[in-house]
This record gives structure tokens, sequence and C-alpha cells, in this order.
């Protein structure tokens, strides 16, 4: 892959970001000098995707005490747990982020006794292992899960689980882009993802840059194609999966599983174990996050729906696991009886 | 209702549209003197909707005679039927548009012998009762079909099957408005239908001019309320249904029908007998449009599609009746044995 754009780095000056709500149009990077501002590129979906999410929150906290000059160590401490709590506060469904957060909040507590100027560094090393462990397991979600692509396969995915959301090689998108790298002749299509359009304008963009064919199909094509037999099998990445297999990933997912059962297609998730939320039990625990009104009421500033009638828009669903044919991780495919062999990933 | 607004006119002047385009921003009322200006307005969707295409054919075929001067029989007869042949080459799908040609070609057949001048009053009879009789086909669907709404009902439409897409009530919009004026709390939820967005302008709009509650949500949402047990019925307009009771309608239709099967809700046709194409067995001998790329790759100009990326674009799908709980119609609701029950609506 060429990977000629990145799209999450952490320099001598701060967290540098490339502002995804521009593309295709815009390749523009921001650099972050303050925890606040990374927090808020996050909530303002600068950047996006459960990964990503994590490893930009990896980077906001170190990059808050690195820049942390607090003297007494009570102090330090606050001051560490408030940037924690905004990071927190920043998207409720993807687990990345507080997988994250609780990696970095682990090691801070098992070094803080070595002093401040110590703790930059460990926490920035931490961050950047973060980053660079995504880099792998994404790679192996990737090598693993090209096996289930036969040659000739043409493959539905939804959203943007590319390079973009994630380090390099994204999780469902690092299945097809190993597929493509093998040879094998694929046809990727993308669902442009309403209400944000990430299938249209982030997924679309960074296949083609990798010269894999994608076409671009509006959400509600996706059963049209599935019956004429022109979808040999769905791939979508994930936000947060409970302990049963249960899986939460952006809105349109669950449609298109209930779509994939009834034309007997098979239908994976892609993800790092890093978004496998072993805490709780079923997807109905998964606390589902609403956007504003006004992602679906505007497009672009122009309004599409008239002044006074309202809208819906939660940012995902959950797809229970007896509608998803398999569980693609860094540690292997997860195919049956997910309660039990989700708990084997993790010994 | 209040319908402080109009869909198609045929005045002295010309045919009248309300352009469809630019809703719900603004309120725009072109006047069309010549007949291929019309035709050309069914092409760009100015007007769109299976009866409103009908309609709309049957007054620009009207005009085209009204402003004709030629004095040879055979002249005329050449003129007549190049001007059926453009409106027949406008929209493929809406069965409405080729019932409206024949039934005005079988008028003019069976006057010519009258002469220029007669025929040209005889075919603004026939376009106008083309009219009248659709406005009161659409009050009985709505009547009939608002048995089958109860008190508190929340139902899912999908694109715009209202007013809009008619001389006036709409037909699955029919059944909601009737079932709102009987005092019903009905709620409706209005897929937002990419990529015209024709639930999110139009849907939304004149459900709002009526006061009836409506919610936008996004195509790829359906499926989330229909599992959190939010929606109670959903009922779409038709483009063409065939001998056996598939139909054509919007883009996305067949996916709703699927996800209302798996949700075990029931899936409604509203639709005109008009829209019943006897003389095709099936739903897989409907002419499936596809609209042009930049419906999908340009919103409103704006590229939201990278350039070089291609897209699929069919404007609708075809729903096996297996999948159809009733077909609402002005001669009763179909429910079982679809192929032998449309035949006996012809009786």
């Amino acid at each position: 892959m060429s990977n000629n754009f990145y799209t999450i780095a952490y320099t001598d000056e701060g967290v540098s970001l490339l502002d995804q709500r521009l593309l295709p149009d815009e390749e523009v990077y921001h650099l972050y000098k303050s925890f606040e501002d990374v927090a808020k590129a996050i909530k303002d979906m600068v950047v996006r995707g459960a990964p990503a999410i994590g490893i930009t929150a990896a980077f906001g906290i170190s990059l808050a005490m690195e820049k942390c000059s607090i003297i007494e160590q009570e102090k330090v401490d606050d001051f560490f747990n408030r940037v924690l709590h905004i990071f927190a506060s920043t998207r409720p469904t993807a687990v990345n982020l507080f997988w994250a957060i609780d990696r970095m909040k682990r090691v801070y507590e098992q070094n803080k006794h070595l002093g401040l100027e110590h703790i930059k560094i460990i926490l920035k090393n931490e961050a950047l292992k973060i980053y660079e462990e995504d880099v792998l397991v994404c790679k192996k979600i990737g090598e693993t899960g090209s096996s289930l692509i036969k040659e000739g396969f043409r493959i539905l995915t939804h959203c943007n689980a590319g390079a973009l959301a994630t380090s390099k090689y994204g999780t469902a998108l690092s299945v097809i882009r190993h597929a493509h790298m093998e040879g094998k002749n694929i046809k990727v299509f993308a669902d442009e993802t309403r209400p944000y359009l990430q299938g249209a304008r982030l997924t679309a963009w960074e296949l083609h840059k990798d010269n894999i064919p994608v076409t671009v199909i509006c959400d509600n094509m996706a059963g049209y194609l599935m019956s004429k037999g022109e979808i040999d099998c769905i791939i979508v990445g994930a936000d947060r999966i409970a302990a049963n297999g249960d899986t939460a990933n952006k809105i349109g997912t669950y449609s298109l599983a209930v779509l994939a059962n009834y034309h007997k297609i098979p239908f994976y998730v892609a993800a790092p174990i890093s978004t496998i939320d072993i805490k709780i039990s079923g997807g109905s625990q998964i606390p589902i996050e609403f956007r504003p009104d006004e992602e679906i009421t505007h497009f672009r500033g122009k309004r599409i729906v008239c002044d006074g009638v309202s809208v819906f828009n939660p940012s995902f669903d959950v797809t229970p696991s007896d509608l998803i044919t398999a569980i693609i991780t860094e540690k292997g495919v997860v195919t049956t009886n997910y309660e039990e062999n989700i708990k084997k990933l993790f010994l």
C-alpha cells in the first residue's frame, strides 16, 4: 500500500491530525498544541474510527503531561485525572478510547513515584507503543482475514474501517488490502454511510489511493445488490464488541447484517481485541451516541429538512452475534460459541 | 388537509409545476409553454412520483396538441405519435406514465376523425379527467388504507408517495393523512431517501405543512428503529406493480421489506390500479432506471466522492410480493393470492 498520507502523528510540536471532515476535497493537516484541542478534535470528528480515537487520546494525554509544569505530586494527579476525564467525555461508544485511557492511567499509576520528568517520557513511549502496536495488530487482522476472501470476491463495506480509522492498515480495509496485495481480483462496494458519508468521502478516497477498485453506493442500495447476487461477503469494523460477540458499529451495520442473513451472505466483523469490552455481557449494555440534528437537517451548511421537523440521529447500532458469521481479530478468527471463544482470545 | 401548494396545474398559458428540486428551501412554480419543456421537466425531476408523472405527461400531450396548427391529418398523426414517443422516453420505470400515454392515444384514435379543433378540446378534457380521477382515487386509497392504521401507530415511509407525487392526497401519505384526519395519534418516520432526498426534502415538508408529526431518519437507521420496537408498520408507494404483486418502488424499498419481514412488521404498498402493469407477470420484467452518477458523487454541486471512483445509481428496486403484507388500492386491499386477487381488481 502506498499510504501517502497519515491519519495521526505525534511530533515534537504536538499532535497532528488529517482533518477527515474536509476529505476528499482537501487534504489538510492540523497541528494541535494543547490536549484540550486534541480532545475537541475527537469530539468534532476531525479524527474518527475506534482505534484512531484510542491512539489520538493516548497522544493527547501524553501531550497534556508533556506540557505540565505542576510541582506538587497531588496536584499532578488531579491534573492527570482531569485530562483523562476530558478525553473520556469526547465520544461514548468506541471502547478503544476507554481502553487507551485505562492503559495510560495504569502506566501513570505504576510510574508516578519516579517524578514528573520521568513520567512524561514513559507516557510518551506508551502512547507511541499504542500506535505501533495498532500498526502490527491491523496488519495481522488483514493477514488473518484475507484467507476468508476468495478470488473475484465482491465485498461490501460500511463506513470507514480503514487507514483513516486506525494507525495504518485499517481493520475491515486491512483484510481487503491484504487480499488485494495477495493478487486476488477483488472489487469493493462502499456504502456512502449517511449522514457523515464516511464511505463516500473516506473509504472511497483511501481505496482509490491504493488502486483497489471501489464503487460507492447509497446505503439503501445494498439490499438490491445482494438480491442480484452481486455481493459475496460483507466486512465491517467495530466500535465495541460485548463478551458475547454483539457488535456496536456505525449506524446501518445492523440492517446490513439482517440483509446478509436473508440472502445467506457471510457477514464479517474485523477488529482488534482492544475493541472487545469483556466487562459487558451483551450489546444492550453498549451506550449509543446520538449526534447533532444538523448532521441530517443540513448538508454543508445548506438546509435539506424544513425547519420545525424533528430528526433522529443515532451514530451506532448493535448487531447481535447470531447475525455475525465471524469476528476477525489479530489473535484469530472467532466463528461460533462467541462467549466461550472470545474469552480464549484473552488467555 | 391544508394543501396550500399544488404539484401540477393546467392553466390557459401552459402546464405549471412546483419545482420539487428546490424544496424545501424555495417554493418555486415554473410555467411550461411547450410540450418539449414539460417532457424535460419530467426527465429532470422537476416533478416526480408515478401518478404525478402520468398526469404531467397527459397535460403535456394535450398542450402539444393545443399548440398544433398542422392541417393535413396524416401529419397531425405523425406529430402526435412523436409527442407520445418523447414523453415515453422520459422515465422508464413508473408505469403510470405509459398508462396515461396509452389513454391519451386511445382517445385520440377514437376521435381524430372529428378534426384537430375538436380533438384539442377532447384531449384537454381527458387530461383534466386523468387529474380529477387521481384526486378521487388517492382519496379512496387513503380512506381504505386508514383502516389498517391503529391509534398511536408509528409509521415508517420511504421516498415521497404524497401530494407531491400525485394530484393531491398522495398514495402512502393519503393513508397517513386519512388516519390523521380521523383523529388517530400517529407519528411518521420518513427515510431521507438517498440520493435524491425525497423523504427529507419532500415528505417531511408536506407532512409538516399538514401538522402531521414527522421525524426524518437516514435510510440506514430504519433497521435500528425496527429492532427497538419503534415501528408499527411501513407504508410505501409504487412505481409499477406486476400481475403477481411484485412491486417496483424507490431504491431502498426492498431492503425495508426484508427488514420488516425479519421484525414481523406489516409492510404495505399503497397505489392506484393504474400502477399495476397487468401485462407483465413478475417483477424481473420491470425495467429499472439508472440515474446519473452526479446524484451520488456530488451534493448540490459539491463533490463528495473523489474523482475516479465509480458509483452505482439504480433509482428503483423490486420487492417480491411474498414480502408485502397488503397492497392498498382504490378498489380495495389485496392481501394474499396476489395473482388471482389483482386480476379481480380489474373486473
